[in-house]
């Protein structure tokens, strides 16, 4: 059966913005750094036009390629991702995650 | 001034599943195709496992890059994008969009 890739979409809103800096440069980097990450994007909010249905408000972004459904599941259960959170999920009031097949 | 990069999240609900495949394969693909679109990845939900935290409920994700801000206002404003909003709206209940700064 033929791979299936696909972006693993993440949004994190943190407890406290003085966090961002941090979160985005020390914490999710580790992500990106799992074996199995085709490619890893970090971001925050946009500086584009307020409109009613785009969602400014969560403070990191991270849009994760894989090559697999697969490389995802490994991804789970990666330790360096799991260190990540051990580490700093304090950090994080919310997270809400979109898989897309692509 | 740099530019900024960004990423344009957009995920669509449609009032009628059926829709899915036309929207798909026809309706956004005029989106990737206006002239300040750096990259146009369009996907649905990917077959992850459920957790709370993922959201699968979406019937289409696009994921548009531009190079810039600017490219993405000017897309707001391209006719392609006016004329894809005209034609194929009244197919979606809710659009979220999440504008990525990478």
């Amino acid at each position: 059966m033929a791979k299936q890739p696909m972006i693993h979409q993440v949004y994190f809103w943190l407890h406290d913005e003085k966090n961002v800096k941090e979160f985005l440069n020390e914490a999710v980097p580790m992500l990106g750094k799992c074996p199995t990450v085709a490619r890893f994007i970090a971001g925050v909010p946009a500086d584009t036009e307020k409109r009613e249905v785009v969602d400014h408000s969560y403070h990191v972004a991270c849009t994760i390629f894989f090559d697999s459904l697969e490389d995802q599941l490994a991804y789970q259960k990666e330790p360096l991702h799991l260190e990540f959170i051990e580490k700093y999920s304090h950090m994080w009031k919310t997270v809400k995650v979109y898989d897309i097949a692509i």
